[in-house]
Formats: structure tokens, sequence, C-alpha cells
């Protein structure tokens, strides 16, 4: 997995990026020069140049102003810091939209997302794609070979959803490649039903009526030509700059947990992956979440360093209560970011702007200046982040893999008639990640195409809607000794939302050894009693499902209800492997001991025993070396984590105790010896 | 009321119909042979056919598939089967409303409803009405004489309200049919108010801005002319079939507390009334209003015995939340709908669909096939259902009638400006109902336009809208000797919901002997004490009336508050009759014994007087015979009824005990000689 | 500031006005006759007539029918009632939107706001306007110098909010007007941020998606701009009625908190300033913020007399639960009224309608006729309000002023991205009222733009939002000797909505001597305790300032959390004033005595020291008597009030005792020589 491209960046940058987006078209030129002084002072190293500035750059159609953006790459240039510069897509200009009302997006209520805001444009539409390339055309013939360029930033956060006209021409190309016939469309789409066949591809139209009840299989493939037609304005605009020089690293910025776009399917065309994501200090978990998302996207990439691209350095804007970081919590959060591979630091922005929608995000340099509190913990985190520059390109490794899917997300959210259909897939998927979380395992994120080998345990959150080739990649992994522990309502629907035939789980039947008669959600409020096997009782609520066991045994049955002496928890050999199906809502704790008493067995033992769960403890190494993270995230009470071996802390350059002392929301990055071979 | 259609029907079938709703389009010819062989196995001796088949059998304009249909029918006919035909207009295919997009309905808020559902036309639209008449004719010429056809059944589940300019146009011939001149129609509308005089009738629109205050004359007759819309849609189907041959039942299916179609308006154009019930497992009093529902369907035409068409065999999916029905819960519910009258059992639908909207909608034949314990218990009950076979065509009386009235639904829902909005009509029906159905009395339904004289007690719960003709009709009943009990905020505003004059309650001041001289809607949380003549209190809320005692006198006043003293029921004797009007929200129990405590005085005994409200009683007969249906509700403890009179029980064959013991959700149905004349 | 146009309508109806709107065109002339013998009755010197008549007036474009008005007018007058006659305009006739769709406002969502209910026009409409200065020109002719005529009455609550092209062409029309070129207003909605810049006038549309997140100063624009357009309706209508006639006043009627148009702006082109009020009779605070209206109200015009224009003799219809007023509260309520400065007492409306959207809505003369108890109450107040004829003309003063700013509301409650955005402006401006209120204590309410001077203590609620103008004007007052109190988050964007320079709170960190270096909006649930210098402590919640003292010393500090220690409230000594910055939101009792002390500390002593709070004590005076009004709304239990100096009571016509005993709801009325020169 080499990655020359992302070499010459981390060498440019001699270590970990530090900096933000910056937006000098928002200031006057005398502003500038405070700003790159500042700068220095706080150590950024990289700023991401032009992300809202298409309306600066080309004022007028084809008239083009780059004076202002020649001086400002100039400047920072000389002052050392260099320039991830975006195409401006992400905000097409007045005049544009103006000359051509037809590329606003046509809204789910069949109105059009007018001017104002950010995201205007239907991804689908040639005139937007038109005078997008004809930016990003301009802006690489002028500024791929200045000496501040470092990196390509293609838009900003790819995103509308659009129901056009010229949104259902190109989904019509989308589904003409995809099924190359209307029977087979017919097919896919089990179209009998309800007199929805096609007989003629200009018929079928984006589902343009989100009010009502859609055939499942259309919005299906609607969630996944969108994320495909936002797809394609990436790479337009990523060739047209990799077209005047290949060996800049070329990417935009993925957002957290974000469903309109299948990140698996994004990745293979991004030099590295990039995220934003604005944990919201109000919520108490928001750091455990956060833990899964820079997993992810270490995973997306296959373990290769990911990019931090947007945090907030305090409050944010956009929510109806934004609560500020306390003192230590941006810097806690920066350090989890790298721990779990991130090879950058980088906030949404450099400068407060004085006005505008976001006028009260937080920024570097916040509204109250360099006086400020934050400016000074940005300042203090830019020293730190240098010193951890051996750190940079290093990466985690895991034997313990969670699947996740954006066609099974869509599967489970973005369609109604399901058995009960208030599914969370986000929350699913905490709710299995959080106890390895809690004993600091590390954990790899994986899609159904993913290789499984490296991994001894699979868990498999809710995968009611997966595809064959997932279906046979979780069959062989069992088969060939892996460890699946699976929850209820999955393997139900083919990758068309096709109940699949035979009886539920159509795909997982001989894997879990059951068949389920019918699936059971529960009244509200109800809760039922499940007793293991050796007597001990828990409790579970909101799904049950009527199964019968057949190659599998019952690891826990219910002690109550109508199902009472019915499976809640099977276990089935299968292969050399072992699978755990849990067929019901166990309660939390009891469902954390189920999953990591599957982990323990299947070889896998907790890196970090002793260690209370808010301390989180990651390492990252490379061949020689390896860096042991710990993170502090109790904001009350000190923490003492034992410490084996010898080592050096980064942060304070002194030799590391045999007992760390963490202050509260405090962090060590020790440097060691690898302990073991990778 | 002869109605020998149906009595051809019921001869063919040789007693009660069984079977569902069958949609062989969806499957391979396969898949067929298996299914009528398992139809059998079930019993099954109807299925609906072809109901969302427009686009298989139409795949083109004008080109027409009837091969597979042919195939079908003689499959069916050839294994016994009959066939209840549908017109499949219900659902156009993608071609038309692709040709012709003004068939959209435009909904509510202003957008067209498109293609991807169900019921995506506008029922004034001339063209969607050709169409309609195109297959439906197609549809008549070649199967009108097919043996397998039973019965016709019109579209499905009629339904859409459109607000486009076809709407519009064909609203306005429905008002100069109403009104005949612009002068009637703005008196009758109040137009005056707010400067609204219509000059010109082609000025008149339908209430296309749902978002706002709206005349609420307007509001109202819209209402009707929907439901008359749709109306006209299905006597121009039914006016087709019937032109080809005369002697098959025609109906469609209505559905349970459906605001959008005034049924007393539709039921004489049917040969008989058919139910699509999905009572909902998680609520625990969804029997009792299936009993409502199922005596309304009952009354609909007068006591002849109605079709249950759809129902579940287990879970839904149009909801959130969607249950299973327990083992026994459906065969109890299906025994229930016969007890009330239902001359068939039958389901939506006979074979579990694997994709569209509804794929997790229970069937006859579940995903899980065969061998589930639902087609078990399909299969029982098709054996149960043909030994009621002597139950067919008979019927039930009733000495008490509750008034079901869509214009007051209307008023009290559909529009606001009353003193409080919160009215629901149906919950308040069912709070009149429910006493009556816990002391086992047979009820009738009534509208303000039925015959009353067969009645000794006619209960009126809020009925604030309602017609001259209905006034009168309540009027000469209590004048006649009847007993009327009557809820508060009755008889306010006349049918073009102007407020009578005189002062409150402008159309039964006299028959309850009482003015109003204010509505007191309760604040919120507000309770206020009622003490009756004997002295005991009990609590009201929700409303209060500023009563002024004329003729009347106070069966209870308040005990406190600023009406302290006033009169919170009246009683007043009319003509020869009783009238007892209950003023205010009593608490439910208190409520419950006003009204049995008329009932009672009116000289109408409790049938079952010492049986447990759950335990339902409820007898058919005919001349010669009664069928004594007892069904315990209960799910959790059994249940013992005695017995007076010898009979059979004819789901067992055996003589009826003294004493029948029920088991949790158990039934029984007693064979006996009639016990008194109708 | 004389009014000789108001001294006449004054001395025509000979004191305070009574009466209501009238709606002749709704009835047959028979009924005229029979309301205007109960208007005598009940002592009726003037109707508002006419209001919703545009239809009955101009029944078809161009064709007018005067008769009945000119009989209306005629019989009035022959009985000595006065009319107000009103433009109107407020509710085209459906032959006009039939003509001109493009009439129709286009709402917020995209879809127009059709016929059947009122204010269906966009203010911007040319089309709109010109009709409405047909029929506005029509009726001055005809009726200018009708001896009847005693008032004009532009349309009717101004208010329509429209997206329409018609509205975005005057909405560029009056941004050149307040900008002049493009860079200045680009340069003030900031629009460099998210690439928004304006090339071209003809780019700038309204801000047609609400449903996203707009420009906050384009937005902030719009609100001013739409209150400016709908002023503009009004000014076009008063310059033709007063081209005929110059000595008879004009106005129309403001409403109660209402946000869409700025009356600060509206008044000075009012006669009279004119309210409609409906205190919800369910909220028990509804007579406090009925007290704030009405000293707006009498602010508006710098202490001229008001018209209090609509109330409800009982309840409304337009909310969801609408109550009645019980005994003696319309009576209470609408002497209130006259005491904080109304020189009217008028209703919505004469007689209860019979049909129509407000059928229910109470009348002086409601459904259930002159024999109700509505009537009596309503006969006894027109008898009461003509012994108060006397008060008439006389008005209130004040030595602490409430700043109450449209601009500042639009600011905290139109725009998203605050730190929080859950403020409301109004419940801020009533914390701070109330404790006035409750202590008796004389209010004006001034804008930013007010003559201060004549205060000793200034109120600020959360000035959020606050021009150049208004922050001088604050600061002299400070630095003249007033004291100011001041709530958070003040001071902090300037009239673009931009964030003032130079950290918080940019507008008035000198003033409080503090910088704000971050707003900390609270968790939820989150409490903090605070301690006072003298050391008593009490709760705060909501919402935190990390604040740095500077010429400012701490009246009371955070006791707990990460800010303790830090200043919750801060006095600062400017000037030769007193600024107490108030930087949490404090429990209530807290926060009144804070400010009350810093009234007290003022030299501002409560005048009726020993009242109770529910007996409101009010003022009106002019050189030589005072009319003391107590008012006691208490409804359970009565109130002795004692006097000082003697008196007459109005409305009994007796000497005053030295205690007054006031029943529940009860009132007097106390005229007696002044106690003290103005």
């Amino acid at each position: 997995m080499t990655n020359p491209r992302m070499d010459g960046f981390r060498n440019r940058v001699g270590g970990l990026a530090f900096g933000g987006d910056y937006n000098p078209e928002q200031w006057d030129p005398g502003v500038w020069r405070e700003d790159v002084r500042l700068m220095r002072q706080a150590g950024v190293n990289v700023v991401t140049l032009g992300v809202f500035a298409w309306a600066s750059l080309e004022p007028e159609p084809g008239g083009y102003e780059f004076g202002w953006m020649d001086e400002v790459m100039d400047l920072l240039h000389d002052n050392g810091i260099a320039v991830d510069l975006a195409t401006p897509t992400a905000a097409p200009p007045a005049w544009l939209t103006y000359l051509h009302p037809e590329v606003f997006p046509i809204m789910a209520d069949g109105e059009p997302f007018g001017f104002g805001s950010r995201l205007h444009y239907d991804p689908s539409s040639p005139i937007y794609r038109r005078y997008a390339a004809g930016i990003t055309t301009r802006l690489a013939e002028r500024y791929s070979f200045h000496p501040a360029l470092a990196m390509w930033h293609i838009g900003n956060e790819h995103g509308p959803t659009a129901y056009n006209e010229a949104s259902s021409a190109n989904f019509r190309r989308w589904l003409k490649r995809r099924y190359g016939d209307l029977d087979t469309l017919n097919e896919a789409w089990t179209t009998r039903v309800w007199s929805q066949v096609y007989t003629d591809w200009d018929h079928i139209e984006v589902p343009n009526i989100p009010r009502t009840w859609m055939n499942p299989s259309r919005i299906l493939d609607f969630k996944r030509f969108t994320s495909d037609a936002l797809l394609e304005c990436y790479l337009a605009e990523r060739d047209i700059v990799r077209s005047f020089r290949d060996d800049i690293p070329v990417l935009t910025n993925f957002m957290r947990f974000y469903r309109n776009a299948d990140y698996w399917r994004w990745a293979p065309f991004q030099d590295a992956v990039a995220l934003d994501i604005y944990p919201d200090p109000a919520d108490p978990d928001s750091h455990v979440s956060a833990a899964f998302q820079f997993d992810l996207f270490r995973s997306l990439k296959g373990g290769q360093p990911w990019m931090l691209m947007e945090q907030a350095a305090g409050a944010v804007s956009q929510w109806k209560l934004n609560v500020v970081k306390e003192p230590g919590r941006m810097r806690l959060g920066s350090l989890q970011a790298v721990a779990r591979g991130a090879d950058s630091v980088m906030f949404f922005q450099w400068r407060a702007a004085r006005g505008g929608q976001e006028r009260f995000h937080s920024a570097m340099l916040p509204h109250s200046g360099p006086g400020s509190r934050t400016f000074r913990e940005v300042t203090d985190l830019g020293r730190e982040v240098e010193l951890l520059a051996p750190v940079a390109g290093t990466t985690g490794r895991a034997e313990v893999a969670v699947l996740f899917d954006w066609n099974g997300w869509w599967g489970l959210e973005e369609v109604a008639g399901l058995p009960r259909n208030d599914f969370g897939y986000a929350d699913t998927v905490m709710r299995h990640y959080t106890p390895l979380w809690e004993r600091h395992h590390a954990v790899d994120v994986v899609s159904p195409h993913s290789d499984l080998a490296p991994y001894r345990v699979l868990i498999v959150p809710n995968a009611y809607l997966i595809d064959d080739r997932g279906v046979e990649a979780i069959t062989a992994f069992a088969r060939a000794g892996g460890t699946v522990v699976m929850s209820f309502f999955s393997g139900v629907v083919d990758e068309c939302n096709r109940v699949r035939p035979d009886g539920y789980p159509g795909a997982f039947r001989h894997l879990i050894g059951a068949r389920i008669d019918e699936y059971w959600p529960a009244r509200p409020g109800e809760r039922f009693t499940v007793r293991f096997a050796d007597g001990h009782t828990t409790t579970a609520s909101w799904w049950r499902e009527d199964l019968h066991l057949e190659t599998g045994t019952a690891l826990a049955v219910y002690a109550d209800g109508l199902l009472k002496g019915r499976a809640a928890i099977v276990a089935n050999a299968y292969g050399s492997g072992r699978v755990v199906y849990v067929a019901t809502l166990l309660e939390e704790t009891a469902f954390a001991e189920v999953l990591l008493e599957e982990v323990r067995a299947a070889g896998v033992e907790s890196p970090f025993p002793g260690v209370p769960a808010q301390v989180e403890c990651v390492v990252r190494a490379d061949e020689r070396e390896e860096y042991l993270f710990l993170l502090n995230h109790d904001a009350e009470r000190t923490a003492a984590v034992p410490l084996t071996g010898r080592g050096t802390d980064l942060l304070t350059g002194t030799p590391a105790a045999e007992e760390i002392t963490l202050a509260p929301l405090g962090a060590a990055v020790i440097r060691r010896t690898r302990q073991a071979p990778v």
C-alpha cells in the first residue's frame, strides 16, 4: 500500500499537518499579514484555501480575478505555510444560478433549494458540471505548479439530493448501466406489486414524492445513484487537476455518519480520506462515537493515515444549542484523532467570520482575538502536534472488525414498511462498538466487500440488507475459523431489497443454525426475561424472533412471555468457526458481556486489562516503534495507568514513568520499541 | 330486503366465503399450481383477483395481455375456487401518468402525488376516468361469463383527495347541482364574512390552501364533494360491468373509520358492503373498536350480511410499529366479524410478496411458508369457517342505536374555529359504544336519515353538525316515546356549518329542555365535581356549558367552580319520550352508568347479565334458529359462561354444556332454536 | 404634542369611544334596526364599518354598490353613532385574484396562499395596490363628508409576508435606497462568506427558501423590508383619504407582540395607534402581558392616548383551545386598557357571525342574544365607560423605561446560528417588566431611538442586535447619570447582523466594564450557584458568559462549575451613571430583586408600596387632576387598598373611602387632585 503522493505531503509538512480552512477573501489584505504572523505563532503548517471563493475568483461568467489569491498564495509560501487548494464548487455564485435556475436542486417537497446557502446545485446538472469544470481548469492552470500548493481539495462535503429533471435523466442512465434492460429492472424492483411495471425507460423518474410510501427498491437505488452522482462530480474535477499535475494528493472532505454518500465507494478515489467531525460537547458519549468514526476513516483506505480536515476549536453554530468545549476538550479530541490514525489536526476555520450564517462558529482565532483562551489552547496544541511528528505515517492494527455498510443503513432507515420503523443504524453500530472501546480493543471497520482474513472476530450489527457477495464473505469467514457475532434482523433482504426466499433469515439460516418463523417486534414498554445456560438472567426489549433451532444451540432462552423456552441467543458451529446470533435487544451490560465473551473465546484479549474505560489507550506503530496514546476522557478525575516497558513521553520529552498519571482530560503519548511484531 | 345477487353468491360458496387477495401476476406460473394446492388445503373458496394488475393487463395503452389471467381464472375454476374479480383502477400504470401527468392528484401542499405508490389519480380527471372505463370494459367483455366469476370488485379503497384544476371544475359542477345559483351558495357559505362573495362560478376552486383558515362551509362541501367524486368513479365502473351481466354482485372495499368517504351515501350502490380492517394487536381495545365497525357495516345496508374483505393474518407493515397477532388472535377476530354479521373471512393477501412496499405485510401463506404457524392457523380457521356455513345469511337485531354521521365528523374535525379544536369523533363514538359492548347489548348504528322506529334508545354522541332532516328524525323519535341520550355540543350548526339561530343548541333546545348561554371548554387540567340528585358525586373535565334549564330538570349539577349549582346533566320529558343531555365530559365509569341507566329505564336489559365484559356474546339469527357467539378476548384467563337452553357448538359439533368454558382467546358458536321472535 | 385630529374625535364621542367592528353586510336590513337599537342600549358611540366589505362594495371590477352602506351610515348617524370607516383592502374579492392570481402571496414553502381567508395579497404587488387605491378613492369620494364619518381605518392588521417576483422587485428597490450600491450591500451582508457576492441587483431575491440556513443579514433586511412594504400600502391609502379631507384621524389597527411590523416606524404615520389584543383567559399572566402591551402603545406616540380597537367580549376562536372570559374579566381588562392610556374600549365585533371562520368568536351581541350574560356585561361596561369620560385625553408618566426593539427581536428569533437558538424575546421582555408591574411602577417603553432624558432607569433586555445610534443613546444615558440594567448577550452584532469587532460585547464593553471571552450557553438541565457580595446565593441556568472584569466589579460570582469565582453580575460606574450587567439567567425572584434594587437605588420608589401585586394601581393625569385606577386581578379574593388624600370613585360617583375594598376582579377609578406636578 504505497502512497507516494501522501508520502510527499507528509515530508513537506514535516510530520503532522496543523492548520485549518482559511478564507482571506472575507478580509482586507491588512488582516492577511496579521493572519500569517499568528499562524506562525500557532504552528500552522497548512491551510485549506478557497473552499467558498468561487464568487471572488469568477465574479462574472468567464471573468476571473486571481490577483488576490496570487498574493495570498505567495504570502503563505513565503511564511512556510503549505496550501490545500480547494475547487470552490460547493457554492456556485449568484450569477450562475441566476442565468441557469435549473441548476438549483429540487427538494423532496418539490420546491427548488434556491440561492443563499451552500450546495445549491443538482449534481446531475450538465450546466453545473460545465461551470465547475471551468473554474477548476482555470485554478489548475494557474496554481498547479505554485510552490505553495501541497494538496487539492475538491469541493466541500458533497451532499445535495436532487429531484430535478436532469437528476431523472442521469438516474435513468445509471439504471441502464446497472440493469441493462427493463425486464431486469422490473424484476429487481418487484414492480408487478402495485402495478408499477415500467415499459419505457423514460417513464422512470427519481422518487420525487417522498411524502408517500415508495417502492423500496427504487428508493434504495436512488440512494446509490445519489452517492454516485456526487462522486461523478468529484471525479470530473479530480481528473482535471490531475491532468495538470499527477504528484499532488487529491481528496475531498467527508462527514461523520453521513448517510448520503457511500464512502466505501468513494475512498479508492481519494489519495487520503479526510474527515470533518463536530462532536457535541453536550453529549457525554461523543468521544466514543468519534473513536468509531476515526476507526472507520483509518479503515476506509485499509489502515492508511487519514486527515482530520475540519473540527471546531470551540462551539459550533449549526445546532439549536451550541455548547463550548471546556478547557482541554479540544486538545484531547485532536490527540484522539491522531491516536486512531489521523496525520493531521485541522480546523474549520482559521479566523472567525464577522457575518454570515456561521458567524458564531468558533475558530482557531476567535472573535475575542489572540488574547482568548481558545487561541492559547490552539497555540499550545500546535506545539504538541509538532512534537508528534514521528507518529506520522504509522498506523494501527486490529483483530476485531465491525461491519459498517451504507447499503444496510439505507435498508434500515430510508425505507418504510419494516416490522418496526425506528431502527437507528448508527446507534446500533455504536451499541456494538462501545463495549470494545471500553475494553481498549483495537477495532477495524469493514464493508461487506472487505478482506476479512486479518481478523479473528467479526461483529455484524443488524445486517438486514446485505448483498450476496457480503453474505458469502461472512459465511467464508466463519467457515475458515472466524467468530461471527451477529445481531437480529440480519440477512433478510437481498441487494434489491427483496425478501430472500425460503424463510427468514434467507441469507444466514445455515450460518446461524436456525430458522425464524416471524419477527416479533415488542410492544411499547414490553420487556422479557432472558435466561442463560448457567441460570443467570437479564432483560431484553424492543425485538424478539420466533426462532426455531436447526443446527444451532441456545445460549440463552426466554424465561417468560409467549416465546418462553424459545432461544433468544443461538450459538452455531459453522465450518471451523463459531457464529453467535443475538435475536433480541439485550439490556446493554448483558449484551456487552455476550459480545466480549465471544471476543475472549476467540483468543483476543484486552490489551490494557486493568485500565478504566474512560482512559482511552490506543497504539499506532510502524515496523520498529510504537506510540501508545493514553487519553483521559474523565473531566473530573485523575487517572493512573501502569506502563510495561520503557518509553518516552513525546509531549513532555521525558522518560515515561512506570505509572503514568493523567490529569482530568489529560494525555500522554509514549514512544517505545514495538512490543510485538505486526 | 331481498338480495338475489348476494343470495346467489352465498349459494355458490356454500356458506361463508373464505379466501383473500390473490396477486398471481407477481409470481411464475409454477407458483400458481402450488398456490391452488395450498388454497384447497386451507379451505379457500374465493379469491379477489387483479386488484393491482392494470400494468400486467394493459402494459401499453390499448395493448392488452389477458393470457395469464385466462390461465389463472381457469386454474381457479378447475379447483373450485370462485373469483371476486377486481377492476385494477386503483393503480394506473406508469405509461398512463407519463402520457397524462395531469392525472396525478395535486396534494394539499400544492405538489402532485406522483408515480410510485397507489391511488395516484384525481378522481375528477376525465382522462383517468376514460382509461379506467377502457380497462373495465375489456375485463367485463372477457370475463363476465367466465365460470369462475362470482363477484365484481370495483377498484380498491377509494381514497385520494385532489386539488387539481379538473377537481375544481368538477367541484363547480357539483356545487351547481347542489345550490343551483350563486346567491344560494353565497348564503349557504356565509361568504359576506371576510369578503368572500362569489360572483362567477369560475371563481370557485377547491380549497387548495389548507395551510390557512378556510371558510368552514367550503371545506365541508369539499369533503362531501370528494366523497361523491370518488363515488362517481365507482359508479361509472359498476355501470359498465353491470351492462354486461346483471346478476353478479358488485361492490368495492371500504375502510375502517375512514373519514374521506361517506359510506351511508355509498352503501345503496353496493350489493354488499365490504370492510378492510386491520386492528392493531398492540392496542388492548382494538377488538371493541372492531365490534363497532362490524355493527356499522351490518347497519350500512340495514342488517344485511356484509363481507370481511381484508384483514391481516398476522402483522401489517404500514405502521411505525407492526406487532404480530399472537396465536389465536386472528381466529378470534375472524369469528367476531362473523358474529356481527360478516358472511366472509378474507385476507389481504394470499401469498406474501417478496418485494414492494408491503413485503412485510403478513399473508395467509407467509414468507416462512406452509410450515409456518400462520399457515397452520389459517388452515384451522378455514375448517371452522366451513362449519359455520349455517350462519350465512342470518343477521342480528338491536333495540339500541348509536348515531354515526360523516357530516358530523367533518364538522368536528375538518374545520378549525370551534370553542376547542381537539374533538376526536371516533373516540367520542367509542366512548358511547364501549359501555354497551361491555354489557353485551346488541347495537345498531344509524345515520341521521335512518329509520329509527325499531329502536327504544338512541345514543347521540356530540352531534355538533346535523341537518334538519336528522334533527327532525331525532325529535320525532323522542316525541314518539323513544329515549335519547345526547352528549354536549350537539345541534349547534346546520348542514351548511352555520350556527343555528336563536341561541344554543339551536336544533335541540326544545328537545333537551334547556338553552345554553355559552360553551365553556375547560382549561388544561381543569376538573369539576358533578353531584347527582342522590348525592353521589363524580368528576368531569374538558367541557362545560353555561346551561339554563327551561322544561328540563337537572339529573346532576356542578358542585364547584363558577357554574356551581348549574345543571351538568339534564333530563327532559319530550312528547312520550325522554331525553337526557350530558353537558360535560364525565369520568368514564360515571358516564357509563348514566348511559346504561337510561338504557335499562327504557326497558332494554343486558341479554347476558352475568358474563364478564371481555367475553363478547353476540347473536345472529334467522326466522327459525339463532347462533350464539361466545368470544373470550382475555388472553390470560379462561372464562365460564352459563348457557340457558339447549344447543350445539358448531365448532366442535358437540351438544353445548350448561356452562361453556372458553380458553384464553377461545370461542364457541352455539346453534339453538330461537329464544324469542324477531 | 398637539393632536387636533384626535382632539376632534374625542370631542365628538364625548369622552371615551365605546363600540366595535360592525359588519352589516352579513345581515338583512331588518337586523340593522335591531342592531342600532341595541347599540344605543349598550352605550355604543362609534363603530368600525366595512373592514371586510370589499366584495359587497365592489362586487365586480369597477362596479360599485354603495346603496347599502349609504343606508347604514345614515342609520348610524341618525342614532348618534359615529363611524370609523375602513378601507376594505385586507380582503380582496374573489374576482380580483381570479383575474390576477399573481396577487396571491407566495408563502415560505413556495406555494401561493390562495383565496378563502384574509390577507391574500403580496403587499408589493402593483396590481393589488392599484385596485386598493381604486376602492379607497371611491370610498373617500363618497363618504369623506358624510356626517357619520369620524375616523378612517386603513385596511386591517397589516400582515402578509410574500415571496413573489413582485416582492423581489420591490425588495431590490428598497435595498437600492438603503445601500446605494452593491459594494455596500455586499459588505453589509458579508457576502464573501459562502460565495454569496452579488454583482447585479437583479440577482437578489427575497430569501425564498426559508427551509435552509440563509444569510442572516439578508433575512434581517427582508424583515425590515416586509414591514416597510406593508407600510407603503398603508401610506398609499392614507394619502388618498387625506387628499379628500385633512381633519379626520387616520390610522390602522396594530397587533399584540406582532413581529412582522416595526411599529416604531409605523407610529408617526398614525393619528393614534390602535391595538387589537386578545389575552388568553387560560393564561394566568395574560393581564401582565397586556399591561406591557398597553404601556408600549401609550409609548409609541410619546404618551398620547391610544385606541383599544379590538378585544373579545368573551372567547375567541382562533386557538386550539378557546376559553371564555369568566364574569368580570372583560370589564377588568377594558378598564386596565383605559388605565394605561386607552381612550377607547372597542370590540371585535358587534354581532356574532352565523358562519365563516370566526363563527364562534364571541361578540358584544353573541349568538345567545340580548338576554345573554355577555350582552349584560357589555351594557354595564358601556355605562361605566361613559362615566370615565373625564379620563379621556389624560396620560401617564414614568421614570423607568424598558427597551423594546423590533430589530433586536428579529436578530434573536428570525435568524439561526446563535450560540443557542431558543431565545424568546417577548418572554425575555416580560421577565424584565413583570417585577416592575408587581411593584406598581409606572413604566414607559422605549426604542433605541427614543429620547431617554425623562428617565432615571433604563432596562435593556438581551439587546443582542442594536444599531450604533441605539448604542450611543444608551451610553449617553448612563454617562449623564442614568442607571442601566442590561441582560446578557447584548451589544453583540451591529445593525447589519455582523459581529462587532474587538471582542464581545463589542457595543457595550466599556459601558459594562468587562470583556467576554466566550458565550457559554448551558447544557440542558445545567444549573449554577451564584453568590452575591453579601454571601447569599441563588441559582442560575440557561446561559453563562466567560466574562473578564475590566473597570467593572462583581456584584455576584459563580460559586461552582468551571467559571467558579468569575463574575455573574457586574456593576460599572460609567460617567455619572451606573450600569449593571446580568450575565446569566438568574432564578426569577433573584432577578427581580437585583432589578428592583437598582430601581430603588436610582431613587425611584414604588408608588404603592403596601399594595399586593395582583391589585394593579395605575395613574392617568392631566395638569390638574389625576385618575387612580385600582384593578383587582385576583379572581378569588377581595382586596383592600389604603388611599391617601380625597377623591371620588368615578364608577360609583361616591367619595372614595380611606380604604378602597375591591371585590374579586373588582375595580375603582378615583378622581382626585394631582398629588405632584408632572
